[in-house]
């Protein structure tokens, strides 16, 4: 069989997935398997059973990273690296993660039904706590490792009963001797749910993820003068409810320039003093703006600083993620194996975070994406099919054997 | 002295109201004289010694409404009644409703300086409690006097300490034996601040209040579609806000077709889960909607409510409170007492609730204003110029003179 023509196991991935979303069940259908808890430590002792039955080798990192690796034909060469995180949100649901590192799992078991080794090594990861519920930032594990956060900073992380990140790794038996820091890859590839509705929207199996988006928040402050809503007339009022609707207004219509890559979104309104019959004396908005491009946000960001001007408001920044682009040899390796496998795809730019996006500080990274149900996720109504789950896995497989070749 | 060439004496009208304003001044030289507090008892007593120095024979009716009445020369004829209230806010000002109340005493002294009786008797009088700041609702003695509430409705009202109206009526010695109940007059006026910055805005110095208008609440229900800022491309979003932009821009285009007598007000913006990085699944807009005329709200209302539908939202009236149209002999009188005093003025509509309302329910009605600084009342800062408190002392002089001639 020529390599091309490989496709992963798509009933033993499922299967693999549904016995691991026993792990944490819930009465509604998702799965509760938050980071450092007994069943974390389940998930991860079935993930270990698997990956050694598969033959990988396990490492476990100080931040209980948890490495699986099946050496390749030249071994002096930095291993291609794929996987995700097996925790999940308190009413997560049965793919965010999990599906990205059983698929990398899956990735092994086809090579090694096919005896196919790769030119360089290969290595599965789950990452530690990735999504952040019990112990935040998100993404502290992969962030340690890419030398964002120290160990100590990221051990001392406080659940809400007064739990320690790091004494936690230690009573499920995670706490690993492996330094928890970045070392040569030569690829490294995310498979996760897209957690937005783009591709089920255009009817695509496939996202070959370019990057991840610049997020700026900002509150916009809009004056007004507080007076009564009966003995005011519409004339010498000061309605900061009517300047937003020509501010909010003109806000949609600059972002529709930058469409179809642009978010605009006001998901707060608070109006002094709120009430009835009061004009408000002020108008809060807050504005979430997020784009690919830093560039573009620049550019938006000043062309909005401008319109609030205009209109006596103030735009303040109160939180900034910078865009991250995902290097270009990684995105073409996922675009290789979509070509060679047929699926129907988009390039698309992922709307949330990702430990791949500090991954891809120190090393060349993308993402793949497959659909999900009404774009839903950290639902226990998330879904996935499994023709989709397939289509994915066999991306992954076939990007990773783009990459492993020299 | 030609009759119309008579004029209230200004000094005493002022000196009277800085005295009555020291029982119960406040810190920032506002009024707290709160109903059927030993203020209010203290005001009450002041006003009936300066009532029977001039002359007029006091009554009491059950609700502590106070009546002076000056005999005409025809005391067959139903009285002239003019007014307001000795109440105020907890934080009040020296003007709102004491002014109405001692303008009327002061028609009274200058009949009397003249030695001019009237065809029609004329009595002045102060309400209980219109301001409702201590016991709801307010204007709740007018209310009983004009047939509107039972005695026992409101001897029931109790305050937030557990204090009746009817016990506090006894304690402070007010309750009256004279039925709280209507009886013919030939004409009822009450002189008052504005609460509003019209006159002041257009520099006009007496208002011949039309009527009051009509104020209708609405919740207005934006449906949305609850999804992920980041994620959710802006063409497949279903984001109430901005279909508010649009509806409430239109809103705001068909009030101006109603200027200048409409007040349309969104006072409260309520986005469902309003949080910055989620498109809200509904926004929650509260309207307050006012104009003089029944026939124009209604008319309003119905292009409001095609409009709501239009955006897939909801208009539901929560509140109505109708419009009062004066008694257009009771205007005329004040008009003709404006084109005696030569002040300058306009027809105008009162955006708050006064005793009047219910006054007009049972007997011939209407209001004068003076402006108020900014507009400002139910605040210590609330404040007239003397100007223009002796003239609108005026217009209330002649107008009475013109409505007790038969």
């Amino acid at each position: 069989m020529e390599t091309n023509e490989i496709r992963i196991n798509g009933d033993r991935l499922w299967q693999r997935l549904m016995t691991m979303a026993q792990i944490g069940a819930t009465a509604k259908g998702g799965v509760c398997r938050v980071t450092l808890t007994d069943e974390d430590k389940a998930g991860r002792d079935l993930f270990v059973n698997w990956c050694e039955a598969a033959g990988l080798t396990i490492t476990v990192d100080e931040m209980g990273n948890i490495f699986g690796r099946r050496a390749g034909q030249n071994n002096d060469l930095p291993p291609v690296l794929a996987g995700s995180h097996l925790d999940s949100q308190p009413t997560g649901g049965k793919f965010d993660g999990v599906y990205g590192v059983l698929a990398a799992l899956e990735v092994v078991e086809t090579l090694n039904d096919h005896n196919l080794i790769t030119e360089a090594p290969l290595e599965i990861v789950s990452w530690t706590n990735e999504e952040g519920a019990r112990f935040t930032p998100a993404m502290v594990s992969s962030g340690v490792w890419a030398g964002l956060f120290s160990l100590e900073y990221a051990y001392g992380r406080e659940d809400k009963n007064g739990r320690f990140l790091g004494d936690e790794l230690q009573r499920i038996g995670y706490k690993g001797e492996l330094p928890a820091h970045h070392r040569p890859l030569t690829a490294a590839f995310e498979l996760h749910i897209e957690q937005g509705p783009i591709l089920e929207y255009e009817g695509r199996q496939i996202g070959i993820v370019t990057g991840v988006q610049g997020a700026r928040w900002y509150h916009l402050t809009i004056p007004g003068k507080e007076s009564h809503a009966g003995s005011t007339p519409m004339n010498v009022r000061h309605d900061p409810v009517k300047t937003a609707v020509s501010l909010l207004g003109r806000a949609y219509a600059i972002a529709e320039k930058y469409e179809p890559d642009i978010r605009l979104t006001f998901g707060d309104l608070r109006p002094s003093p709120g009430v009835v019959n009061t004009i408000p004396g002020e108008l809060l908005v807050t504005v979430d703006l997020r784009h690919p491009s830093e560039a573009v946000l620049d550019e938006v960001e000043g062309l909005f600083t401008k319109l609030a001007e205009e209109h006596g408001a103030k735009l303040v920044n109160i939180w900034t993620s910078e865009a991250v682009v995902f290097a270009e040899k990684c995105v073409q390796a996922v675009e290789t194996a979509v070509s060679i496998t047929g699926y129907s795809a988009r390039r698309i730019t992922s709307g949330a975070g990702h430990d791949s996006v500090y991954l891809s500080r120190v090393a060349p990274t993308s993402m793949i994406f497959i659909p999900c149900a009404d774009g839903l996720s950290h639902n226990e109504l998330e879904s996935a099919t499994q023709e989709d789950v397939v289509a994915g896995a066999n991306v992954l497989l076939h990007a990773v054997l783009a990459a492993a070749q020299p």
